[in-house]
């Protein structure tokens, strides 16, 4: 018998893991999404554990993050989650994050590739465990996630703004700097000011390669209108064997 | 009816809070720790909550952790604390890390104070709700913490290693760079070798001031012996008001 398509998990806003206006970071709410995707698919046999074994995993290439509140400090919140769509190589999987009383702080998108771990290439999700994956795809009108798609990057005047080295506590279990650690250091380009009159209510990120231990990050920035901007991070930046640097990930933030 | 004077709170290693050995980072340990101390004392009825309405606060002057082991990946665990003495304007706070089984992975010592949030000074906590604290105190012969208490610093010729801008992820809901970030900061001053081939075995840090957005922070090392090393951590060393910087915080880390 197939499990329900939908879960459900319980979080909880601790004190440490709020800004300094009392709203949840973005990061630790990204974090929480993904760990409500990890159960949920761990909880249906294709989890990181099981597809190690077969020498696959996940990777996460899109996250689009849109709320119209953020949780504060000592509040409990729900992460609800399950797959939208299965294109062969992808998965759209998608998230509300809601309150006690069912109404919603916020919807999240995402896009997953599962990969072969030896050969590092996508491989096709219908064909993986007799297409399974199929069994729990929830049609748009019956959970519907009222936020736009994940949006383009078209990145043309883009000013370098900083550069950082990673270490040590940048990096995850595989050895690469983590996904929600982008985030932070993206967030932490833009002043005080901008999160004390405003919140951040769209963050998207695009995974494009991965960076180790060791590398630099440069981040630049293109002001799309008043409250938006697009930042591109690349690593190594001016190293001889690429001075134009290498492309980790883009990202969108909108204040409002 | 006073209530049980140890709590325990059950913990789950979660997959981005681990190193890229698999084990789980000593900020977050120390999160978990401090969200332990912070419920234990709620639940008795002076927590920060409760204190924030008579404008007292609890501040974290100390805090020691020492580990046999440190939880992987996945791995439950508990933390149990309980309060060992108090006084007059400190409290001594005890932790056990426990594996499901009962045994430790370690333990863990800390020192506390409770300010007045107005004029910023210590208050006498034997004096705060009638002495209500001391209903809670457990002899160290019932709740044994056989770690080495708190060390003391002497720094002679400790040397610059680095200097960091803080930014907006580093800062907690009170304005201040967050106890956890200084651990992290902290750690990610020994390079990748160290983690690889040892772990972290006894981690100690005194608070000695406040640091806020926008200040540096700069990091002095001095080694100690072949595993372990002091760190001192000042703020805004250079600056014309303060050339010599002030002391942030000091920290000893020793590798096994």
């Amino acid at each position: 018998m197939a499990l329900q398509k939908v879960d459900t998990y319980p979080c909880y806003v601790e004190p440490f893991h709020v800004d300094f206006t009392g709203r949840i970071f973005m990061g630790i709410l990204g974090n929480h999404l993904l760990n409500a995707a990890g159960k949920h698919s761990q909880r249906r046999g294709w989890g990181i554990g099981a597809l190690n074994e077969s020498s696959h995993t996940w990777v996460l290439s899109r996250l689009s993050i849109e709320m119209e509140e953020l949780p504060r400090q000592y509040e409990h919140f729900e992460v609800k989650t399950w797959v939208e769509s299965v294109i062969k190589l992808f998965t759209n999987r998608n998230f509300a994050v809601l309150r006690p009383d069912g109404t919603a702080y916020g919807y999240a998108r995402s896009i997953w590739a599962m990969i072969d771990m030896e050969t590092r290439k996508p491989c096709d999700l219908l064909k993986l465990y007799d297409g399974d994956i199929v069994n729990y795809i929830v049609p748009e009108d019956e959970e519907v996630c009222p936020i736009a798609p994940h949006g383009r990057f078209r990145f043309k005047d883009a000013e370098l703004v900083r550069t950082i080295e990673t270490y040590y506590s940048d990096v995850d279990i595989n050895g690469h700097i983590n996904s929600i650690k982008y985030i932070e250091h993206i967030l932490d380009l833009f002043p005080q000011e901008c999160f004390a009159k405003q919140f951040v209510q769209r963050f998207e990120i695009a995974y494009k390669a991965e960076s180790y231990l060791g590398d630099t990050l440069s981040f630049f920035m293109q002001k799309v209108d008043e409250n938006e901007t697009d930042i591109e991070v690349r690593k190594n930046v001016g190293r001889d064997e690429t001075p134009q640097g290498e492309v980790v990930c883009q990202a969108k933030v909108r204040f409002k």
